[in-house]
C-alpha cells in the first residue's frame, strides 16, 4: 500500500537541498498523511525529509511511522537530534519504541532524556507487558481542588503542551490522592460562572483502575462506560497516570488479533504479518502443527488398535472424517462463543452451570439434527454381505456421542482455564479439536462393536 | 456477574414507598454502578427505581441498561415517561434501540419525538447497518468561522448540552461545507487571545469519511490516527455527523467478535451468548455444521471410491486422522493470518503475489517438519508382509503436499474473497478445512497408488 505520488518530486528536493520546500511538504498535511506519502522512500530518506521541519510536526509525523521505520532511524541517525525528538513523544509510547531497541543503544537515549523523563521511563518500564501500568501516560493534567474555574483554564491553558489529553482534569489533594474530576466540557460551560472553585463542580464518583490490572479488563471497563480516559492508581488510591481512549482501541485490537491467532493455533506475531520473518512465522505455526501432530498421532494408535474391526467393515473407514470434522466443528464453536463471551464480559465463571447445560442442550439438538443426516447417509453408503441390520445406526448414534462430547469439551476447557487464572483463549479450537478427535474415534469404535457385535 | 449488595434494601424502598431514597441512590454513585447494582432486580423494579431519579440521572442510568432490559421496558412502562426519555438519549443509540422495536411500538416512541429529533430518526435510520451513518451522531458542534474564541467558548457553553462532544467543534461555512476544527484544548489554550478568530486557529488538513463507508474502515482511521472523533461528510463534503471514539471502540469489539465466531462457523449472534434463546444459538450452529458435513460427505465419497487401496494397505486408515488434521490446521493457520491483516489494514489484495510466496515457502518449511515427523511414525507403524520399501514414503510425502495446498487455499481464498468484495471472514477455518480434508484425501490415495502400485 504505497503511495508513490509524491517520491519522485520529495527525492528531487532532497538531491537539490530544497530546505524550505520540504519543510513545507512537511506541515501542509495531516502528519498521518505525510507519514503516508513517505512509506516508499527509505528510513534514511524519510529522516531527511522530517528533519527539515520544526520539531513539533517533526514529532508529529515520526509517531506515524510504522515501529521498524522508528527504530531503523534511532539506530542509524544522528544521536543528539533524535534524543531531541525522543524527549518530546508521549511517556508510554516512549517507552515502547526504547524498547525496541537494543539495550547500549536504549542506554544512551535514556542518559539524554531530562531528569523528569528519565524517572517517568524507569517509572513505567517496570510495569510488566500487558498491565494496566505498562499502557498508561503520566503526562496528565493534576490540578488543586482549592482552584476556581478561571484559574483552572488559565493553568490549563499554560501547560496544556506538557499533558497528553486536557479533555479529562484530575483533581488531586497535597499527597497525590485523586480527588475528583473535571471535564474540559465542565469548565467551558463553566466559563459564565468563572469564580466557582472546582470542587464545586467535580466528579466524585470516579471509576479507577490498579496498575497491574490486566488490560483487556482495563479496555472493558473503557468500553462498557464510554470513557475518554481511566486513571491508574495505587492501592493508596494515589494518582498514577491515565490510560486515553486512543490507547484503549490499540489494546482492543491488539487483544482481538493475539485472540485470532491463538484459535488458529499461531502464537501471536510481534510485528504485522508481511514484516515477520518467514522463518520466525514457521517457528510460531511450527511448534502448534508440532503439538496437534502428537494429538493426531494417538488417534492414528487408537486406530491401529481397532485395526481388525477397520479390515471387517471397511465401510467404518469412509466416515473416520465425518466423525472427527463434526465433533472437532461443534468443540470448536463451543470454544469460540465461550472464550470470546468470557473477554467481552458477557459471562463469568460463576455462570458454568448455566452455560453447561446450555451446551448440553445445544450438543444434543445439533447431535440429532447431525444424526439424521448420517442415518440417511448411511442408508445409501453401507453396503456388503452379512451386514447386521443395525449397522445403519452407528454412524447417527456416533456422531450424537461426538457432538455431545465436542460442545462439553469446547465449553468446560476454556472455563477450567479461566477458573485456574490461564488465558482461556490457549485452548483454542485446534487444541479442543485434537481432544476430540481422540475421543471421537474411541466413541465410534466403540458403537460399532457394541451394535455389530465382536465376533 | 449479578451484585445483589443493594437488592434487599432497594426491594423494601421500594415496597414503602420511599421516592428520595431511591432518588438519592441513583445519584449518589456512577450511573454505571447504578445500572450495575440494579441487574438482580426486574425490569419493572429497575424502572420503578430509576424512575423516581431526574431525568437527567434517569437517562444516564438507563443508558447502561443492557440492549434486552431497554427493549423491555420500552415494551412494558408508560409510553408518555418514556418518550420524555428517548428524547434525551443520543441520536445515534435512539436509533439503535427503536430498531429493536416491534415496527407499531417504534412508531408511537418515534411520533412522540420532537420535529427536529424525527427527522433525525429518520436521516440516520436509512444508512445500512455496517456504515459509517449508521453509526454516526448529528448532535456535533458547528461553529461559524467567523466567530472568535470569546464568542464560540460563550457558545458552546450555552449550547453543550445538545452535543455529544465538544472536543472538537467543527467549523462549517453557510451551506455546511466542512472548513476546519478547533479542538476545545485549542479552545482553552486561546484563552490568553480571546479575540483571535477561529479561522486563524482552525486546523484545515481534516480526515474524513463518506457516510457509506465500510464501519471497519472508520474505525481502522480513528485508530490509525488517535483521534477523538472523526466527520462524515457528504459527497460535497457538507458536514453529516460524527463518529466519536466510544463508538469506535464497540465497533472493533463487535467486529472481532463477528470475526471469531465466524472463524468457527458460528453466525454471528445479536445478543450476548447467555441472552440468546438456545434455538437461535442452535440454528446459527446448525447450518454451518450441516454444510461442514456435506464437505465431509464428499470426504467419505472419496474414501469410497477406494475402498479397495484401504482393504488391501489397511495401515492407511491410521493416518487419515493426522492428513486431514495437518491439511485442516495449516489452512486454518493461513487463513485466520490473512484474515486478520487485512481487516487490521496491514495488507492488501495488491500484496497477493508476496502472500502467496511467502506461504508457499512456510507450507514447504512447514511440510518438510511433518513430513519428517511422519516419516518417523511410519517406521514403527507400518507393518505387513510383502510391504513395498517406499511405504515409509506415503506418509511423509502426502503431508508436504497436503500442508502446501493448505497454506496455498488457505491464503489464496481470503484474497479472492476480498477482491471479490466479499466478507474474507466467511471464508473462515472450518471452510478451508472442508475443502483441504477433500483434496488431503485425493493426494493420500494417489501418492499411495503411485509409490505402491496399483496391484
Amino acid at each position: 500500500m504505497i503511495n508513490t505520488l509524491f517520491l519522485p518530486e520529495l527525492r528531487e528536493m532532497l538531491a537539490d537541498g530544497k530546505t524550505q520546500e520540504l519543510a513545507d511538504f512537511c506541515s501542509a498535511l495531516h502528519p498521518a498523511r505525510v507519514a503516508e506519502f513517505m512509506k516508499g522512500l527509505s528510513s534514511e530518506e524519510a529522516w531527511a525529509v522530517v528533519s527539515k521541519a520544526d520539531l513539533e510536526t517533526r514529532v508529529s509525523i515520526f509517531e506515524y511511522f510504522e515501529p521498524a521505520r522508528q527504530v531503523e532511524i534511532l539506530e542509524t541517525q544522528n544521536i543528539e537530534e533524535l534524543a531531541e525528538l525522543v524527549e518530546e513523544i508521549t511517556d508510554d509510547d516512549r517507552v515502547d519504541l526504547l524498547q525496541r531497541l537494543e539495550p547500549e543503544l536504549r542506554d544512551q537515549f535514556v542518559l539524554r532524556l531530562s531528569d523528569e523523563e528519565r524517572r517517568n521511563f524507569h517509572r513505567l518500564s517496570q510495569y510488566p507487558e500487558g498491565t494496566a501500568g505498562a499502557v498508561m501516560t503520566t503526562e496528565v493534567a493534576r490540578l488543586s481542588e482549592s482552584l476556581t474555574i478561571r484559574e483552572a483554564v488559565e493553568e490549563v491553558g499554560r501547560q496544556s503542551e506538557e499533558y497528553e489529553t486536557i479533555y479529562y482534569l484530575y483533581i488531586v489533594d497535597e499527597e497525590e490522592h485523586l480527588r475528583g474530576l473535571v471535564s474540559a466540557r465542565q469548565l467551558l460551560e463553566g466559563m459564565r460562572q468563572p469564580s466557582t472553585p472546582l470542587k464545586d463542580i467535580m466528579e466524585t464518583n470516579l471509576i479507577t483502575v490498579a496498575a497491574d490490572e490486566d488490560q483487556e479488563e482495563v479496555a472493558n471497563k473503557v468500553a462498557r462506560l464510554d470513557l475518554l480516559a481511566i486513571p491508574v492508581v495505587d492501592a493508596q488510591h494515589r494518582m498514577l497516570g491515565i490510560i486515553t481512549h486512543d490507547d484503549v482501541i490499540d489494546v482492543v485490537r491488539e487483544e482481538a488479533t493475539e485472540d485470532a491467532h491463538l484459535s488458529a493455533a499461531v502464537t501471536p506475531l510481534d510485528q504485522t504479518y508481511l514484516r515477520t520473518p518467514i522463518l520466525i512465522l514457521t517457528w510460531k505455526r511450527g511448534i502448534w502443527l508440532t503439538i496437534l501432530f502428537f494429538f493426531a498421532l494417538v488417534t492414528a494408535i487408537a486406530l491401529k488398535k481397532y485395526d481388525w474391526a477397520f479390515d471387517k467393515w471397511t465401510w467404518l473407514v469412509f466416515f473416520i472424517p465425518l466423525v472427527i470434522s463434526s465433533g472437532g466443528n461443534s468443540g470448536s464453536q463451543s470454544a469460540t462463543l465461550i472464550i470470546t463471551a468470557l473477554s467481552r464480559g458477557h459471562i463469568t465463571v460463576k455462570d458454568w452451570w448455566n452455560i453447561v447445560w446450555r451446551e448440553l442442550a445445544m450438543g444434543l439438538l445439533l447431535g440429532l439434527m447431525l444424526g439424521l443426516l448420517g442415518y440417511l447417509c448411511s442408508m445409501f453408503m453401507i453396503e456388503g454381505e452379512e451386514l447386521a441390520r443395525s449397522a445403519v445406526y452407528v454412524v447417527p448414534i456416533t456422531l450424537l456421542a461426538v457432538v455431545v462430547s465436542g460442545t462439553l469439551t469446547g465449553s468446560i476447557l476454556p472455563l477450567v482455564f479461566e477458573r485456574i487464572g490461564w488465558d482461556p483463549a490457549l485452548m483454542s479450537n485446534p487444541f479442543v479439536a485434537g481432544i476430540v478427535d481422540i475421543v471421537g474415534i474411541v466413541i465410534y469404535v466403540n458403537v460399532a462393536l457394541l451394535l455389530l457385535g465382536t465376533a
